[in-house]
């Protein structure tokens, strides 16, 4: 039969950070390619610098220039300041990422690591399909 | 015989968004992950909100600051003043897209639609090129 | 023996674009995915125009007002002014690139290069990460 992706279930406590690097690792087997895939469009997936929190703050900082929460130029504010704004940064910053893996190790950098982005303000539930892909024999 | 990658073709009416996740659908097999890639340096592929049109109208507004056309800085305009904006709105929204797929049906959220947004104000002919991988055993 | 991802070394020369088509081109073969993956954040992999030179230096311009070198609201600086701004654009223009093979060649658009952006002032080794993908039979 043939394998189909996972579907893993992560909550977030709102805007902010969730590093859900061990949790990836924990899936994996193999060597190849992992896919991860956010099925929402105001949340993102990054891969950034996994020390410093003060890294993030200023991730946050910029991105809010560039996607401000209620701008007075938006159309679409059905639920709240906060919702184009994260339709936007979710634009910007992706809501997916592939990773090469080595005997079902992730290869990252040394300072990378793989975090979810929440961008609403609010607590949600993000649904987050993993599929492996072998590589070329 | 290996497979090859499929090319079709999309013809866009100028600067907007088209929905293709109809016509990706229909293209599609099996388990594992859809690649899609547009080869093109002034034309984005990106998931978006498929309901409400003016999610759309507020990313262009949005995106049109951080590029604007006719920006005085700019040293290339060879082709308008929509020239440079086009690479640049590529380089921030991006060419190419991977979902993943369950027995050839794309894996969605619920509000995930796939776009071509052109940058380009003129109609344009615009490749995508369809890669279909297959999930390891 | 089971494939794995391979890896190289390329040298920068600091902040700037260095065209890397040829390179990644040379070890590739069969029909497929090409994955390329930067194990850094502080550098992009990006498709853009290959020909004008002034695209370049536009999209510098244009990044440079999203990410400014030190920015007095940052509040990471431990490496100097162009470390967080060096994060914020490896965010916007990303770290990783898919692309389409057929019989080991890439299926690039004809204005289309793979370049590596260096985001940090001065000369780095960057480790590129390149994963080959069959296509489903």
């Amino acid at each position: 039969m043939p394998r189909m992706p996972t579907v893993i279930e992560i909550r977030t406590p709102g805007r902010g950070f969730t590093n859900i690097t061990s949790q990836v690792q924990a899936e994996l087997e193999g060597s190849g390619l992992c896919h991860l895939f956010l099925q929402h469009t105001s949340a993102s997936l990054i891969l950034t610098e996994n020390v410093s929190p003060e890294v993030r703050t200023d991730l946050e900082t910029l991105i809010s220039r560039a996607a401000p929460d209620g701008d007075p130029a938006y159309r679409h504010d059905d639920e709240g300041p906060d919702d184009m704004a994260a339709h936007f940064r979710t634009l910007l910053a992706g809501h997916e990422l592939s990773l090469p893996m080595a005997d079902g190790r992730l290869m990252l950098g040394t300072w990378q690591g793989v975090f979810l982005w929440e961008h609403r303000t609010h607590p949600h539930r993000r649904r987050l399909v993993i599929t492996q892909l072998p590589e070329r024999q």
